[in-house]
């Protein structure tokens, strides 16, 4: 971040008046640039005793299995973006959703939301973000081909909530890197 | 958003190769700037039968009552940013946090996060952004001065579990302004 978006004059950090870290303030009109974490939203799609998962078609970590997650856009809710998301990625429907865990990555900034979610039907393709989409019982599940912890985790905590017969809210931290 | 923060080249609004909505795109160097909601974060916090309020000391809403809540900030997690904003503004410590509700107010492209939270002892000061702190029992919570809905909302969905005797996590939607 060098120049200003506000009038295109260059940018210094500094801690602005009354505030207290420093931002990026523009020497010439004052603007203020705030940083902040970036949600990412995504489901577990369920159906019967099957889950939806996906292999990236991008980077990072091309090939590798993981739920369907993205950011959540401006003007949305976050229940919205995460059946956007599943749409996108894995061509699928949603008909009810619930939250199931949150995740803190403070070393990128980002904020999990992941939902359980119940597939309107088994019908999935996959999107132009995905190789291929599979409808899987846990066996199946690739544990070594996991594309993130985030996702590792949030599989783990599905599937343990799954045998007790109750699912919580679970939130929690990552702070481990690929 | 009028220049790019990288090369300071005047922005267009388009859709990106491989997007499927418009962003601010740096007609020079092709830069995408990005723009997603923000996380605000904060706490119910209780001692007893009592709960932490704060009146505003700072706009929009000056001199009403609220919750301590603010824009979660980059390298840290929603609770260490929910305890953060607690400290800050209420001058209170926080010992147990549990998540309680989310609030998606997508007119203001914003995710609420609130924790139920248990205040360590009595001790509370109003920050610069309070005029005062008050800790108080839920006949006098002042309902007619509260600043925003979503702390309203939260209040009620708080004071409603509580009289279940249970309480769960709760996911929503604000869309009324002020």
């Amino acid at each position: 971040m060098k120049y200003c978006m506000k009038c295109g004059n260059e940018l210094t950090v500094r801690v602005p008046d009354g505030d207290d870290r420093s931002r990026y303030v523009c020497q010439a009109c004052g603007t203020v640039h705030y940083s902040n974490p970036k949600m990412v939203v995504g489901t577990i799609p369920v159906y019967q005793d099957r889950i939806l998962i996906c292999r990236r078609a991008i980077e990072p970590r091309y090939g590798l299995w993981t739920l369907p997650a993205g950011f959540m856009e401006n003007e949305e809710t976050v229940e919205a973006g995460a059946k956007r998301e599943t749409l996108e990625e894995a061509g699928a429907e949603l008909d009810t959703l619930a939250p199931f865990a949150m995740f803190s990555l403070p070393f990128v900034s980002q904020v999990y939301l992941m939902f359980r979610a119940r597939l309107s039907a088994p019908n999935f393709a996959a999107g132009h973000e995905s190789l291929e989409v599979a409808l899987v019982p846990e066996s199946d599940i690739p544990w070594d081909e996991i594309a993130f912890p985030v996702i590792e985790e949030t599989l783990r905590l599905f599937f343990a909530d799954r045998q007790k017969g109750t699912f919580g809210f679970h939130s929690g931290m990552i702070n481990r890197r690929i």
